[in-house]
């Protein structure tokens, strides 16, 4: 199994409901360095998994809708906690869409599976993998 | 599937048996730095894999008990090698017991799978990845 | 010159005020990770520059003050922008009058400079310098 | 199941062929940081996955056989492009062929699987896994 | 004194001359993470050492200038050895220059030293550091 | 002013004496990952601040005289807390002596200062920086 991965980042405000977050119930914010993970058996005529440039751009479109925002008040995340995993499976779910609608190339056909990871601070991240198909 | 990953590290002393380590037959010593991924399929209603909070306690209770001592002389391991995938194990132990006792709190039943890795150095890393249930 | 650095990081909310900005005008929000380096000519008696775990809890307490807040709210911080290199200065002088409060310790009377670093993301930093006396 | 990763680097200049690499089709040329990780389910009589003193040795042999070269000029890789991934792949090969000549010792008989993974810059990875048997 | 640290990269091919190099004298390449540092007494009447966005820019289109090349062909370096510290030197005095004309923005008078750091490798880097006036 | 800077790692068992140490009284150990840096005016008449190669080979034999061992029977720090900030000094004066002993080659008469940095962790480190001449 083949891989390619690329880094950004992106900074927002949130807030959490639930007496499991403690002090994180009150607005504070983070920045979160993702990285996203593409993976496929084989390589494509040229010899890649994917057009690294064309993944940087996705990320960094996909990222910089959310970029300098209070997620607080994006209507999607409505009644949602918008913590780093439930963000990584936000961040999947367009990276997919993305790909579907060919922004990635025509050799992203053959990616299986994609995996995105949101380090949060030096100690903490969380991730959510998934099938492109 | 999701995951959560936190970082703490701990300080020790030790001294292998075997050939095959050649000058680290001597006492010498490490820090590790420690990373206890957590992995489940959904979310819990909190939209969290682990209570972040609760898993940096339990990790550092975890590693405060390694912390500053001499390997060589824990009973529990005598007759082993202490090396940082045998360490590893040890830890994914500790957290599963951790996990069970309900000290990361009651969603924590839903997770799968726990990946302890220990970085011995900035060229160097051991991990035991195992099923909590 | 000796010197001993300690890390941890924090995670606010903020809005900044200036056409320079651009979207950072909007609220949003970031994780600082934190360096505190205490520099002295030379040792105490005990071999040290600072006692680590003391400047670990300074440390500690300074971010807490912080953490998990929107400093837009901070009234010690109106009519200012809480930028990387602003938060940089709040925090050298924080840990300033701690050091004079002895919260570091009495060797710490021998530390001369304290740089305070923060990283905002894996690809932009603030610092500030400055003595202690 | 445990793993234990080793890291060293090497330097190579290329050149790809290929509307899709834009400007990289010129020759240019690229640091790679290389972390090979071996996986099996048990560990050795000593308590170990792989002696790490010889994984570091077949990674820098491996390494060195293309370090500081011009990657175009090597016959091995004629009408190939030499990107992060197809290395990687480049690097698991010669290792499996390493670890079934016995340079990682005897104990490597029960390594399963094994994952190169090559850091092309602070942004952007490529991997291959896969069997050793 | 306050300081603002930005972060990019560019890969290229080189090869040295002078038996002090060794195999380094054949043609190999690159990558290079770079980080401009720049230094001031004072923060601007925003709250800055410099617009991190425009820092950014201006980081990108010094580095976008030497990124795909092979650096033996480039007739400004004719004669030389594009080491990594004197690479170093070459963005510090382009960083000045844009500096100069302006590309800063009018608050960049007030930057008073810049550091240029290329790391070739996670274990070596080259800087050069300087007076912007 | 220019600089290079290399790095490599050493693994050894302690102890200190003093009630500021707390647990760190005990025999334990540390990895240490150092970074020696070297300083100049000008770059000597191959371009370089010193052989990169040659400042490897010094560190890797500066640190495999500690490396595997328990620095509490090393008869030279025999009264003295070998803490990070002291041993940073120690191998300070031992490269510096390295250096006047031609081993860093004829071009290293041009360095200035020496800068040694020794992370005892991913978040604590100590260093010593001094005059070479």
């Amino acid at each position: 199994m083949y891989s390619v991965s690329v880094r950004d980042h992106f900074m927002i405000a949130h807030s959490f409901r639930g007496a499991v977050f403690g002090p994180a119930q009150q607005l504070h914010g983070a920045t979160y360095v993702v990285d996203v993970e593409f993976r496929r058996a084989d390589l494509d005529a040229d010899g890649i998994v994917v057009d690294i440039g064309r993944a940087c751009e996705v990320l960094k479109a996909t990222l910089g809708a959310l970029n300098f925002r209070n997620l607080d008040e994006v209507p999607e995340f409505a009644g949602k906690n918008t913590t780093t995993e439930f963000l990584a499976k936000v961040i999947f779910d367009r990276t997919v869409a993305a790909a579907r609608a060919g922004l990635l190339g025509p050799g992203a056909d053959g990616i299986e599976t994609i995996k995105v990871t949101l380090a949060e601070s030096h100690v903490a991240s969380g991730s959510y993998e998934g099938r492109l198909a």
